[in-house]
């Protein structure tokens, strides 16, 4: 079975997953990391390290239900009515150094808490499976005021998620306290592999 | 940040990712087996893995580049102009015991060669990248006609691209000779893990 997927051919007023899904910040001017979403960031890091070896990560699509399409003749298919739907697993996934890394992405303005509503239960369902077959999974929590990235263990999120019954908020020092702060770095600008090396040295 | 994805509300009508790439053996009626395409056997055989605690391996979703979409007031977000992207991996990995797994799955209806130009030059340098990080890769092969599922490893796959220069077609009696057979199986009927266990004691 050949599957040709047509390449979309309106990139000129193109919009890309990651300018919907954070564009308030990447509306902004770019200058150095100021204004960059913590979603391109990742992106950015994901793309050095596979351009250096050290690790193949890569952003998931978003998952879309596709209603109708059209098939106009000698064009690429277009679809016309899709809908987004939610996400049944984190947002990134891959292979560091032989082994199975899987982890989810947030920023919030708050400066004292982490609220637990920026996830949803089959997140941290889909990373309690994944620690159970002896993979790595974490959250990449960024806090925007402060300028702090954490490399927060899944085994701490879902701790306090079920402590917590899904809601209320993680408080900033119980995340600093079990988190893996990811430094600070020219390039890539989020080198979160530095501190997931951290985190699994903790785990031996 | 939080993201709230609007579940799609037309169900009724909604034409899943899978109908559209399979849409020619899911129209017909379903008897065991027969009439079920390559994809919707993998999903299976990966709901069975992960209900079973023996794997956490999914589909990505399929790629797509949004243009237009539409924020009617009291309704979900609605996608009114988007195109088929061509992915640039594969479609599937996860976590095996602790090792990181990808793969795709393709099949045909020749019995004698399987064509080459299934593959894009970017999956085949996706599946060295995962190799080369110590990371499990494999393409499952389904021989429609011949109702038979193969197993067949990446580093083989890799090799005959730069012999056959991405062009032409690999034998079926090579991919017999070089794959692991997934054995007939009821529950889940495309056992495919049983085939990769082979793989992994034969590289060792």
């Amino acid at each position: 079975m050949t599957i040709n997927y047509p390449v979309g051919t309106h990139h000129g007023k193109t919009l890309k997953n990651n300018t919907l899904r954070t564009g308030k910040t990447t509306k902004k001017v770019l200058f150095g990391k100021r204004g960059m979403g913590l979603e391109d960031e990742i992106n950015l890091a994901n793309d050095y390290y596979l351009a250096n070896r050290l690790a193949v990560v890569h952003k998931k699509p978003t998952p879309i239900t596709i209603v109708k399409v059209d098939y106009p003749a000698r064009s690429a298919a277009k679809i016309t009515e899709a809908y987004f739907k939610q996400a049944s697993t984190t947002d990134y996934n891959g292979v560091y150094q032989g082994k199975y890394i899987d982890f989810d992405a947030k920023e919030t303005k708050n400066k004292t808490s982490f609220p637990l509503k920026n996830f949803h239960e089959h997140q941290i369902s889909h990373l309690a499976s994944i620690l159970s077959q002896g993979g790595i999974g974490f959250v990449i929590i960024k806090f925007t005021s402060l300028n702090e990235n954490y490399v927060y263990p899944a085994s701490e999120l879902i701790q306090q998620w079920q402590h917590l019954n899904g809601k209320q908020s993680i408080s900033y020092q119980e995340i600093v306290d079990k988190s893996f702060v990811v430094p600070e770095s020219l390039n890539p600008s989020l080198d979160y592999l530095t501190a997931v090396d951290k985190m699994l040295e903790a785990l031996h």
